[in-house]
């Protein structure tokens, strides 16, 4: 099959003529790829960012955002069956270590992520697991959904989590109107009844934003924090997620924050750099987001499904990978792109 | 009646003849002193390092950690009778403004802090709020259980709130094993399974942690890190308390903590400085902490009762006032120095 | 001022001549009523119903849903002021005992309930404390928002409790779409994406149910649990909330439920009569809702003033009092009667 | 090998010689049996009791309460090893459906029950698998542990979930002081600070329970409420867990909780009947309590190797399994038995 491969870092990848995967265990499941999305870190991943940190022997497959058809599955595989349109939680975990039994996937000890230390997605088939698969709606199509699969997801575990104390009355401050926060808004605004207020440098997504359910949207142009200040009666707002996490943002986010809040960070860059005096003093939290669970994804679905989350994509047929990338990397591409095998 | 009073910063307080507080709103207690505390934060007012943020006009009468019997109270007050022994919640708060309604009176719109910004307790006599006091079990006496009015406080409120997601089987390390941390081992071993590491500089601290229940104590010189990682199986804790918070106290902290792990932010000095990339990646909580409610005294109010929390105490007559804090200065205190009047 | 009485048991209640109410305590408010919604609670306490319970001494002024203006306050009272805008929690509550002092003041110890067992709304004029007035937005009128204080209060309280764990994908059945079950599907809206099934007797409530928000409507007429079955996958529904309570309702309702699910009882009068071993084997939970807290009642009114909670209503003028009663005893009334004095 | 087994209801069991049981399966577990806990539902096996239920076709060995050592693993097996001591979670689940994706396995929706639905522990070795197996501590003895497994197990996940609510100064009234309760008490007495009052029948059980932790010992003999409420200020304690579930028990019970209270049903027998508006005006609530889960088992398991949770054993070699019945059957044994082959 068609598979675009890492041959060497600072190198464009190449297409290349691979093995389909097989089905080897009894938990396999063979997926057929109908959208695989093209992500940042594709790019910094050619940029040999990642070498290390995923120890992975090139040449190898990379996509890690696929949704497709069940192609085939292992005999132990009682939750899909050939055809199900499928999307594919990005990491295969093993299903026995403590965080997996809790539903913490995430958290597991011994998981493997395709397209990052495995054959990925930008490929005809993706080899995943059972645990890996979740079933989609009839209306959805896997090349809308398929850039859900880790930073849609990314963003639906933050918001979902963030949900849980924002009661009537109470304020979100999002910081950051790009992929992620655009479906963090959707989601918050699905989830609670909360005032959202978004802040984002760019015109254009913080307008965006508020056509699809912001509360208010602020430009970020210096006077970003004294704005929620004022929306918040000098306060500061209950909780702030923060899809940015560099750039001054962490910064200008704390100040954002009322006492007893909850800052969670999403984002990454810079560093939280803020006075143990400050923390304790307003009692305010800072939470950890990585991406979600496989029951986060099952309900990122279910919104998906609903309506209530949509993600602007422009598809590229496979073979245009490079186009893809180089749209990507040049900022020419309004949501995100997917490549169509 | 006589009151220790602050007269200057940089100067010693000095006893004074001043009025008995009244009652003239409906809900005052006028609580005669049985034992204050005296606290660092008393040498620091001395200093002047609160003169701005209290902004408190001098002089006035100091002591925040205060328990005693009930002299009279207002016409409203339905919660205490004259004669009741009582402990005395660091603030007077409004009952009325949101925290309050929701029992996070901490976090008050409007409170005031005797011995801070208003008169305390070195003295014969103090005037605080029926919202203010907590019957204390008979078998307690005012002098041993007023230091716990606000660092013991402290302590029971992270402890506490650390203890909701310590199930059995995992660990939590407590950095420092004073006056606090003593106070946090014996919560988190009366409210948990957990398995505890106390770590801190001084053995003697860290041997008396280990006979007051701690199941494993490291004395900090160096390889504390390496120590806990090895009790943790190469993970780390899944949560960390940190009654430090100064002299690298944080940086070794997060070190400790395993993944998905809580961080409570107690003591206070340096700044959390932490890459956002870490704090996402493993997924790691920051917690602030400030005191306690007046529910979390209450409650650590019955350990206290039950003998599960005990405090080693000196006592001093009110009028060696200069003695007291002398000592303390000097640390020739073992546990908390009390006056009694 | 005019007030309407209970003069005795079965007969009609009457309008009287009263002192108006004064300021005698600090935290007193007196509210100029602007609308007091009449209940069927009304009803019973004419007919003796509550006398037992209440022990209340004849003649008093009924009325327990009201809302007006602040007309005078204590000496203490720092959350309202005259001429605010205000709703009137329908408990005055002592702010000391401890379920006070969690927010938890439905559970007050020595509580007045006033319409019940003190002077109430149908009048010029009502004393209550700064404890139960809750400010309104510029937007909302009093009279449209006084049914909210107590029926409106009960449906948010138990629609937001079980909202906690309805998750995206999971299905919520509403049994009764009446007063409270009417609020109760706005606010299951406002708060989560669950899916919600209304089941109700009478067809004009299940159809106005689904304009108003629910996704399924069920006109219970025999096949009902069925039609949730085949809704839920043979499953039964996560989270049931029962508005009814008799008429064979919770016999149906508890067959609606999913293994592991909440059963939220809300309306009464039958029992609740099930096997041990059905608890048991499916796990499955009974879960009691009283009226909401002060803070349940500050956040109704924020989903009021955002207009995503709405209740219709008919005014009088408080002189044609019995008519309202008449009207509502007749079953006369679409929505809420409210009298305006 | 050597094995019990249910020939025909009514009749005793039947010492057979059966094929050893073998690895089929990735995820298969073979354990050679160290001892298999004889649980009174065996009795009810045999009578014929779960014949419709289990559905299970005769020939079959029973034996639902396992510990011993791994004989042998599947090929996707990762978390035991051949030799590990472990102790058999008494359900076979999926791993894939919704419940078992979120920990809540119990709810599995196609879980096995070996001993009740395929082939128990009465035996030399059983089958299981890898998702049902928890590594025991070297200090402890599959013998000594095996009756954990089930009753344990669910009296730990009642205890476990009531202790959530349990802070200090609360009150805990346990029903029933046998095999469950006695379990109930010790994980309440390891997870809480809250007094645990304990009533049961039968004055040495009352006895035993006072001295492995209980604060408060009462006989059930007619004043059980009474001496409850005298305990409880006359308000009931703020949990009740129900280890009986007949005889009147659940009607007792109700009346020894306070307002606001939690009710767990774990024994059962008879029906749960209140009135609707006594769950309301109380707002009490039912929770229902099936077996553990396996993380559930693995913090038990954590328990007992800190020695805090102990159980009273009396061994029996496999071939005198018809002894050890009829002993549990005539109340001869004190604790458990337990079968060693």
């Amino acid at each position: 099959m068609r598979a675009v491969q890492v041959v060497g870092y600072g190198q464009h990848p190449r297409m290349a003529d691979v093995p389909e995967p097989e089905v080897t265990g009894p938990y396999d499941v063979i997926v057929k790829i109908g959208g695989a999305g093209v992500c940042r870190t594709d790019l910094h991943i050619l940029e040999g960012q990642w070498a290390d940190k995923s120890g992975v022997s090139l040449p190898y497959t990379i996509g890690h955002e696929n949704a497709g058809w069940v192609d085939a599955v292992g005999s132990a595989v009682t939750n899909v069956a050939e055809g199900d349109k499928v999307i594919v939680h990005p990491l295969i975990t093993c299903g026995l270590c403590p965080a997996c039994r809790t539903g913490d996937d995430v958290h597991c000890e011994q998981s493997l992520f395709p397209g990052i230390d495995t054959a990925g997605g930008y490929a005809e088939y993706l080899k995943t697991s059972a645990r890996s698969v979740v079933k989609i709606d009839d209306s959805l199509e896997p090349s809308d959904v398929a850039a859900l699969a880790d930073a849609g997801l990314t963003a639906y575990h933050a918001a979902a989590k963030a949900a849980g104390r924002l009661r009537p009355g109470t304020r979100c401050v999002i910081i950051g109107a790009g992929g992620l926060g655009h479906i963090g808004v959707q989601v918050l605004k699905a989830l609670t009844a909360a005032e959202l207020i978004v802040v984002d440098r760019n015109p254009d997504a913080v307008e965006l934003a508020v056509s699809i359910g912001a509360d208010h949207g602020i430009v970020a142009n210096g006077g970003q924090v004294e704005e929620v200040l004022e929306l918040t009666g000098g306060q500061g707002a209950e909780t702030v997620v923060d899809f940015v996490g560099e750039g001054g943002a962490t910064r200008d986010g704390v100040r954002m924050l009322r006492r007893a809040g909850d800052y969670h960070v999403v984002g990454y860059g810079e560093n939280i750099d803020v006075p143990t005096i400050d923390i304790i003093s307003a009692e305010i939290n800072f939470i950890g987001n990585l991406v979600g669970s496989y029951t986060d994804l099952c309900e990122l679905m279910v919104l998906a499904a609903q309506g209530r989350v949509r993600l602007h994509t422009t598809t590229y047929p496979l073979d245009r990978f490079q186009d893809a990338l180089d749209d990507l990397d040049a900022g020419r591409i309004r949501g995100r792109a997917i490549l169509v095998p």
